[in-house]
């Protein structure tokens, strides 16, 4: 029971449940699917030790205020790489941020006044609810297909009412593993050019593609500056680094600098020293392979033994890259209900419910399913409890048909 | 000129200058007694490059995420600290921030719904200002005396209006210097509680007193969990760490983590961890005896330079503790117009003018003075430059009188 004395906020928050989404039983059984961990031992520790003992060593004032937009070379050889990676960027088209999880708040805090329209993918990355959340936004869910946002719901939306900002994950979509094709982003960008809305790009999990051909970032096919990109650190070296990024026109770069100036100053000048000392030292592209390498393989697990134990009805997508697969259940069958009463306290494993990854908690017989947290035996272990669980709590045995 | 697509505290935030206070002019004369910035040459660099060295030699998983209010051996020893400055604290009544820039912000995303009423000291910090802002309250000011906030001016505006919050810096106010009575902390409690109001007790200099006597803080004196305390190492070790703490009753640090979550998922266990072994190998009270020697002579210097050189009709304060020394100027001088105009670009000097530091923005004739940035011979250089410019902008010569 909250009390009056909270905001509004504040209850959509603590009901928003992020912080079970990294819940751990405290039975040493449980394997967990929920959280979007990436693999602790792939984390360049040693690298990045030196990295921080070089930044000690030998920078002036690293400890000191900084202000601006971050480190610049950090800036430097991120925008080189985000060039090479086909999106024009200078330095200044950057600032660096607390994980994207800050871009994301700021961005919402640099548009959203209350009620404001704000589409997001239906389902999307319940992290970025939490964030916007904060500004009541009204929010538009546009369903997912297989190759991104359905386009002719987002015409019908746009149509019909008034936006400020879009939301999308076109690279492995958190939870479902979508990549949006080609002609989709560039209708989408077509569209937010003609009803003038500002186009969020989450891509955390862009540089961890397994198969397939990597597309342009919306950023890269952007014409008139409505692209905000936003990346992480997070999954390609470390989360503990908490160190993100957002790219695009030097307007919302300078917004978002002066909303982060109130939010917490500026990020730490030390980490951003030592993540430059890494990049200059090591070899990212080889570290990047090396990480897709172990996902794929891990990813493979997961989805071999999904096809192979899913109870008829069940289905499992398998994803050309990222961090997730998406699990549905027949109609009818609560994920989270399930996992809640059965699958967390008997079979203990853990994953999200689809009904917190919809705005309207609409969608209830879906899960999203991490692939890159647990070793690939673990994986294997759990996908079969899991497939046997759905299975017993989903299909009436005979016994139960006669009783 | 913002663009409409702006929230509409966007403009408040490009607007509101916090980033002006850290700016430098390219003139290598410049004097900057603007910023907030300790002594770099007090931080302890190499002890804290042993203490990151530390971390990542043998702490599992130190690059993961870890989610919970923030890494629990750093919170046993902040606890305890805590406690022996008087105020009772537990482990779980703490969560670390970046900075305690961010717990002012998820605090005021905590209570402020549009319109709330915030009750802020006169002048206040122009960072929680910038924080505050985002939150859209309605700001009541009281006046600052020279004990404290104007209880009488308290009380009526409690009397006259709903309030959520008020938000006070009872040691070493930044930026008058000031400390607040004991009877006024006692009093400003029972008008909270009589009024049914929480307070956000700001005290990052606590620990930097030069002279006098200690006295309770508002949450050591608190009977009815109303008062959340924030707390920083970014004055006492350094301000590059970017870590703070809000320790209060659990229903608040609970509501607080769950915003966090949103904000920015987590603040860096690397750091975390680095602090807790910093503390754990050294000794923070001879450190800090060292800072209040360092800062107090540094003071002395600004106080006394002040004193001797300002022209008449401007006062200095001489205060007990904290970074900064507060200037009044006649009535009808604005020290913004005369920093802009003539100070900052002719003598090479920079402050942060009152104006600024009332949501009004309705005091112009006075400023914040930093003294622990410079040295003490830059201090006294500076203020004599600063001086000499004050009695030539405002003291018309005779030949002026003449022409």
């Amino acid at each position: 029971m909250m009390s009056k004395q909270f905001a509004e906020r504040t209850l959509k928050a603590t009901e928003a449940g992020i912080a079970d989404a990294f819940a751990v039983s405290d039975n040493a059984d449980l394997i967990s699917f929920a959280g979007g961990f990436p693999d602790a031992g792939l984390f360049p520790n040693a690298e990045m030790g030196d990295a921080f003992k070089e930044a000690f060593g030998n920078t002036q004032n690293l400890l000191q205020y900084h202000g601006d937009h971050g480190y610049q070379p950090l800036r430097e050889q991120l925008a080189q790489r985000l060039s090479n990676d086909g999106t024009p960027t200078q330095p200044d088209d950057i600032i660096l941020t607390q994980g994207a999880q800050q871009a994301i708040d700021l961005v919402a805090r640099m548009l959203i006044n209350p009620g404001d329209g704000l589409v997001v993918e239906a389902p999307t990355y319940f992290g970025a609810l939490g964030a916007f959340d904060n500004y009541d936004p009204t929010y538009y869910e546009i369903p997912m297909q297989a190759d991104g946002m359905d386009m002719h719901a987002l015409r019908k939306a746009l149509m019909a009412h008034s936006f400020k900002l879009i939301y999308t994950i076109p690279d492995f979509q958190n939870p479902t593993g979508v990549v949006m094709s080609l002609a989709k982003r560039q209708e989408l960008l077509r569209l937010a050019r003609e009803y003038n809305v500002v186009v969020l790009e989450d891509s955390p999990y862009r540089w961890l593609r397994f198969t397939g051909e990597q597309l342009p970032t919306l950023r890269a096919l952007d014409t008139d500056d409505r692209v905000i990109s936003l990346g992480s650190f997070s999954k390609i070296l470390a989360p503990g680094l908490r160190l993100g990024w957002a790219s695009g026109g030097q307007k919302w770069i300078a917004a978002i600098a002066a909303l982060k100036n109130g939010a917490d100053l500026e990020s730490p000048f030390m980490t951003m020293v030592a993540v430059s000392n890494y990049l200059a030292h090591n070899d990212l592209d080889a570290h990047l392979a090396k990480l897709r390498a172990v996902y794929q393989a891990k990813k493979d697990a997961m989805v071999r033994v999904l096809h192979q134990e899913l109870p008829a009805g069940f289905s499992a997508d398998d994803p050309q890259g990222g961090f997730f697969v998406w699990l549905t259940a027949p109609a009818g069958v609560d994920m989270g209900v399930l996992l809640k009463d059965e699958i967390l306290p008997q079979d203990h494993i853990a994953y999200i419910p689809s009904k917190n990854l919809y705005p309207s908690k609409r969608v209830v017989n879906a899960a999203r399913l991490n692939f890159t947290g647990e070793d690939a035996a673990t994986i294997r272990t759990g996908i079969a409890r899991l497939s046997a669980a759905l299975a017993r709590a989903t299909q009436p045995t005979v016994t139960a048909a006669l009783s």
